[in-house]
C-alpha cells in the first residue's frame, strides 16, 4: 500500500490538531494509501524535537526550507502564521510536493494569487484548511441544495462568534498584522463565506462595517494592543451581500461576544425549505420542507450518522468532535491525492476567499459597496 | 375608581388579539383604572355587530368617523391596515382622544409625521403597537444596558423570519401596496429595528438589499401576486446599520423562512456581556457575563417572572403567551393616561421607525448608504 | 345567547389567573355563550371586596355557603386550599351548581369519591384543574397515539420540578397537611399522573420512593417547617409504574430542584414513534416517526396553531402562555354545560388521580408496590 | 520514553473506536509514554490481517490465546461480545498483561467475580469501558459535588434511549443471550448506573420493571429473534433506586426510542444546586446554584474546555467527539499504568455495576425490591 509522508511547519495549536486528525484520517476510513508523520518543523531545532516527540512524528528540523525540498517528503502541512504561508507553499510546490495550507491562504490577496498560480504550475494537489465546511451536516446540505429538493437558494445568514479577546491569548501572532495576525474578518469571517459561497455560490458584491474596539482596559484586548502600535485590526464586521444567482446574504463577525465559544452558525432559506446549521451542535442537521403536511410544518432535527456524507459510524449520536471533521478533511485531501484529482477548497479556492475578505474590508473603509472580482473561467471548472 | 372607554377600528385578526389583551390588562395588575370594551367598528353594521357580540365589547358601529367623534370614547384603538391610520388617528386625536394604533404606524413617513404633529398638538397620549419589546426579557436587556452592567454596547444582531408567504393568507390585504401593505421591511422589520432602537440608541445609516422574490407558482405568494400588479412589495430584506454610538448591527427579515414561525430574535454583544432572546422562547432570558470565574463562562437561561420588569406572576415559568406581552403593552399605555405622562414607542418613536423603513428602501434601491433623518433635539427628550 | 353566571371561591394565586383565564375564554373562540363574573368570594367580605374589583369581579361575599346556593349563580369554582374542596363542592352540586374544582380534587381519596358521588347523583358538569393536559401540544399526542400513527405505547418517562421550595412562600397554606397542603406528589405529581393516564390509559400498580428532605436551614424550606411540625408532607418523589396494556413508565418530582422553573415535561416512545414534550416550550411540539428515509430519521419541532386542537390563531409562533392554556380548559368546560355532555378529567378522573397519588404514598411507606385500583366499568365508559 | 505494547482483542465497531482513540490519546497530552499498536487479533488470521492493516496495527493474528501470553504485550484491550471477556481477561491477567475491558464486564456477575480476583492477584491494572463518565462535562460534575460547592445529592435521574432497535443491526451477537447480548439494561443501562454511582455513590437498592416487547415484525427487532428463540433479552427497563446517602433516583432505558440518537442524558437535584448534562451536546455543562440573584436564578450552559477536567484546548467550542472521549479514557488508563496506581473504573467498580444490573433484572423477576450487595470495604477504600 502507498505511504504518504507529511511534514507539518509549525507544532502550535494548530499543528497539534493536525496532528491527531492525520493519526487518525486513514484508520476511520480505508483511504487505500497510509500516513507517515515523517518530520516536524518548528523554529528552533530544540523546540521543534520536543514537539516532534509529543505529537508523535518521526523527525524534527528547525529548517522548513530543508524540509520542503527533501526527497523524504510527499506532503507539506503549512500550520504557520499566515504571514509566513506564501513563501512555504510556494517553495514546497516548486519542489513538488502536495501541499496543505491552514487558512486564511494568507493575509494579501496578492499573495494568495502568487499561491494560486504556482500550485497551477506544479500540478500538485492543494487544499486549505477551511475546516468547518467538512462537518457532515454542512456537506449533507450542499447535498440537498444541489439535487433541488431544496428549491432556489433565497436568502443566507451567517455569523461566527467568539469570546477569546476577552482571555489572555498566548498565540499573541494573532494581535497584530506586523506578525501574522488577519483580523476577525480574514480569521474567522473566512470561513463562514467559504461555507456561504459553497452552498449559495459566488458572492458578487458586499457592503461592510468593520470595527476595532473595545474597553481602554489593561487586560490585553487584541484591538487594544494593536491601537497603540498603529497597527489596526478588525475585532468585528457585519456585511450583506448578493450573490450571483440573486440571492442575498447577511453576516456577522466577533471576538468579544461574551459567551460564545468558537460558535460558527448559519441558516439560510429556499423556496421549497430551509436549513440551519451550530457548529456547537455540530452533529445535528436542522431542516425544514415546504411540502409537509399544515400540522407537521417544522424543523427536523436530524443527528448525522453513516447514512450522511463523511460520516464513519453507522450509530447516529456517538459524537463528532473538532479533531474528527479535521480527520474527514485530510480523508478528502488524501483521496483526491491518491486519486490524482483536484481537492476542495484549493489555493484557487483560498484566493477567492481571501479577496472577498479584502472586498469586506475595503468597503467598509470606503463606506460603498465593493465588487467581488468574479472568479475566471477556467477556476470555476 | 376611573373608567376608561375604548372603540375598536378593525375586528380582525388583531383586533380579535387586541379585545383579548384589553379584557385581561387591568385584571392581571392594580392599574387604579377599569377599562370598558366601548364599541368596535368594521366595515360594515352587520359585520361590526357580530364581531363585537363574539369579541365582547358593549356596543358596534360601521362608521369610524362617528365613532372616534363620540363623547362616550375615551381611547381609540386602531387595528386596521396601515393605509387607514393617517386619517382615523388624526381624527381621533383632534377629538381629544387617547390613540393606540397598530404597527407599522403607517406605510408612509409622510403620513407618520403628520400623525405625530397631530398628537403633539393634541397633548394626548399615543402609543404604537410594537408589541414584541414589551416582552420582559427584552425590557430586562435594556434595564441592564441602562445600569451600565453589561458595558459598551458593540454589535447586535437582528431577524424577524416567518414562513406566511408559503400558506393561503386570509387578510389579503397585506398582499399589495394598493390594499394597505407594508413588505416585509415595513412589516416585520420595524419591529426589529424598533428593539434595536429601544436597546442601542438611534440608528444613523443603513445599507440593505430588499428582494421581491419566489417561485412563479400558482400557490399564492404575496409576491407574485404584487409582481403581476405592478405593485411591488419586498419579501425580504438584509441591511446593516451604524448607530450612533458607533455600534454595529446586521438584520435579516423575509416571509419565505420554512420552518421559521413567527420567529423575531436577536442577540447583542457589549463590552462586559451579551444577551440573547428568540421570541418562540420569549420566558428564556439568557445572558452571559465577562467577568465570571473562568471554569464558568458561559450563559445563563432566566426565565422571567416577577422578578423582573412587568412579570406578573412569582413563579417562573408559568408561561408567558402572545395575549399576555400585549396587555403588558396596554397596560403601560393606559398607566401613561393614568399618570398623564409620555407612553413609549409613541407616534414620535413610530414616525422615527417608518423613517428608517424608508431608509431601508431606499438604499435598496440606489445601492447606497441611507442616512437616517435625526431625532429632532425634542423628540428625543 | 345564554348566560353562564360564575361564582369563585378564593382569590388567591390561582382565584387572580382563573378570573383572566374566564375574562378570555368566551372571546378567543365562538362559545355560543356569554360568561358573567358573578361573584367572588373570600375569607372575609373585605378582602373578597378589594379583590373583585381588582379581578373584575360584579360582586363579593365572606360566605362561600351563602354564595353557591345563590340562584344567581350557574357555575362555581373552586380555588380554595384542597382542604376545603369536598364541603364546598358537594353544597355547590347539591344546589345544582355545575363545578369546576382545581386540583389536586381534594387530599384524600374517600372525600374524592364522595366528590365523584355527588357529582353524578347531580347531574351537573364536573372538571377538575389539570390544566397541563389541554396544551395543545399534549392534546395533540394524544389524538396522534389515538389514531394510530405512533403504533403501540410503550415507554412514558414524565416528570415535573420546581426550584419553590427554595423561595419564601407566601401561599404558606402549601406547608402542611393541617393548612391543607398536598406534598409534591399529590400537588404537582397528580399533574404528570393526569397526563400520563389520557395518553397511555390506566396504570395497574406503581412502587416508590418519596423524600421529606433538606437541609436543616432557617430559610424556609417547606419541609422544615413541615418535619418541626410532626406533620410531613412529600417535598420529592421517584416511582416506576405498570400500565393496563402493558406499558412502562417512570416518573420523578420535587420541589428542591434548582433552576427547574415549574418544568412539567415528559417523553414517551411506542412502536412506530416517539413524542417529547416540555411545558417550558410549550408552543413546540416534537415527534419522530420511525418510517423516515434513513437520513431524515429524527425528531420534528412543530410550533401548534390552529391546525392543531384548541389552536386559537393561525400564525405558528404568535405564543401560548399559562392563561390561555387555562382558557382552554375552561372552554371545555363551557362547551360541556353548553352540550349538556361530560367534561374530562370531571369529578371521577379526578378521584382516580388521587388513588394512584395514594398509592404511590402507599408504595412509598411500605417498600412495596402498590395497586391501583380499577376504575369501575361504567366510569371508564 | 517508555513504550507500552496494546494487544487488540476484536477489531468490530469497538475495536476500531479503540485503535482511533489509543492513536490519539498518547498526542493529544504528554503522558510520558508512547503507545504502540502491536497486534489486532480477531476471529481468523485473515479477518484479522485485513483489519490490522485497516486500523493500524503491526501485526495480527488469529489466536488470542497466544498474543495475551506474549512476552511483547503490555497491555490486553478486549472488544469481544460480553460473553467472552471472562477466559480472556483473566489469561492475560495471569500473564501479567494490565488489561482494558470493554463494558459490560461481562454478563454474568460470578464471572465479573472471578475477573476481579484475577486482577487482585495479579497486581495489574485493570479499567472498564464506562466511556461517557470521563466526559469533562461528567467529572466536573463529580469535582462539583465532592466540593461540596452543590451540597448534598438529593434526586438523580438518568436515562439512555436508543432507537437501534429499528434498524438493522449487523452486529447479530448483541441479538441474543447465546451470542453474548447483554440486554439494554445490561448494554446500556450499566453506563447511566456507572455514572450515578460516581456522582451520588453506592445504590443500596433498586425496583425494576423491565420489558422485551415489539410489535411482532419482519423488520429484524432484536427482541422478536430472541423471543423466537426462546433466549429472551430486554429491550428496556425502567426503575428506581435509593442510594446509600438517602438520596433516590429514577432510570429509563431502551432501544426502540424512535428519534433518540444514542441519547444518554442525566439530570441531579442537590440541595445548593442542580446540574443536567446530554451526551448529544456534550460540550455542554449546565448547573444552576441557589444562591443566584433572584432576578438571575436559571441553569449557566458552559462549554467545556481545558479549564475543565480532562479538557484538551484552550479554546472552548471546538468540539469533542465519540473518539476524544475514549481518548481520555485511555489517557487515564495509560496514566495509571505509568503511576503504578489503581484506574477508575476498574473490575471491581465494572463487577459492582454488573451486581447492579443483576438486582435490576431480579427485581423486575419478582416484583420486589432487591437489595444491591455492599460494596467491600477493601474494594471501597
Amino acid at each position: 500500500m502507498k505511504e504518504l509522508r507529511v511534514a507539518l511547519i509549525g507544532g502550535g495549536f494548530m499543528g497539534r490538531a493536525h496532528s491527531l486528525a492525520l493519526a487518525i484520517a486513514p484508520l476511520a476510513e480505508d483511504l487505500g494509501v497510509t500516513v507517515s508523520k515523517q518530520v516536524l518543523v518548528d523554529a528552533t531545532p530544540e523546540l521543534a524535537e520536543d514537539l516532534a516527540r509529543r505529537l508523535g512524528w518521526t523527525a524534527s528540523s528547525g529548517s522548513w526550507e530543508e524540509v520542503v525540498a527533501s526527497p523524504d517528503v510527499d506532503i507539506v502541512d503549512i500550520c504557520t502564521p499566515p504571514g509566513l504561508h506564501r513563501d512555504i507553499a510556494v517553495a514546497a510546490l516548486r519542489a513538488g510536493k502536495h501541499v496543505f495550507c491552514e487558512k486564511p491562504i494568507t493575509n494579501n490577496a496578492g499573495e494568495a494569487e502568487e499561491m494560486q498560480a504556482a500550485a497551477t504550475a506544479s500540478g500538485c494537489v492543494t487544499q486549505v484548511g477551511f475546516n468547518y465546511r467538512h462537518t457532515p451536516a454542512v456537506t449533507f446540505s450542499k447535498q440537498l441544495l444541489d439535487s433541488g429538493r431544496l428549491g432556489e437558494p433565497l436568502q443566507f445568514r451567517g455569523s461566527y462568534l467568539q469570546d477569546a479577546a476577552f482571555n489572555a491569548d498566548p498565540h499573541r501572532w494573532r494581535a497584530t498584522r506586523a506578525t501574522g495576525g488577519s483580523g476577525m474578518v480574514g480569521d474567522i469571517g473566512s470561513h463562514i463565506l467559504d461555507i456561504a459561497e459553497l452552498l449559495f455560490g459566488d458572492i458578487a458584491r458586499v457592503c461592510a462595517l468593520t470595527r476595532s474596539k473595545g474597553p481602554n482596559s489593561a487586560d490585553g484586548w487584541v484591538s487594544a494592543t494593536a491601537q497603540e502600535s498603529g497597527d489596526l485590526l478588525d475585532d468585528a464586521g457585519v456585511w450583506i451581500a448578493e450573490f450571483n444567482n440573486g440571492a442575498v446574504g447577511s453576516f456577522s463577525v466577533n471576538g468579544f461576544a461574551s459567551g460564545r465559544k468558537n460558535q460558527i452558525s448559519f441558516g439560510f432559506d429556499a423556496s421549497r425549505g430551509a436549513v440551519e446549521f451550530d457548529w456547537n451542535r455540530r452533529e445535528e442537521f436542522r431542516v425544514s420542507y415546504v411540502d409537509e403536511p399544515a400540522d407537521h410544518s417544522g424543523f427536523r432535527t436530524i443527528h448525522t450518522n453513516n447514512q450522511h456524507p463523511n460520516g464513519w459510524w453507522r450509530l447516529a449520536g456517538l459524537g463528532t468532535g473538532y479533531v474528527d471533521v479535521m480527520a474527514i478533511e485530510f480523508q478528502k485531501f488524501l483521496r483526491a491525492i491518491v486519486a490524482g484529482a483536484r481537492a476542495h477548497p484549493d489555493f484557487g479556492d483560498g484566493a477567492r476567499i481571501q479577496r472577498i475578505v479584502e472586498a469586506v474590508r475595503a468597503s467598509a473603509a470606503t463606506r460603498q459597496w465593493s465588487v467581488v472580482p468574479a472568479r475566471p473561467i477556467e477556476a470555476a471548472a
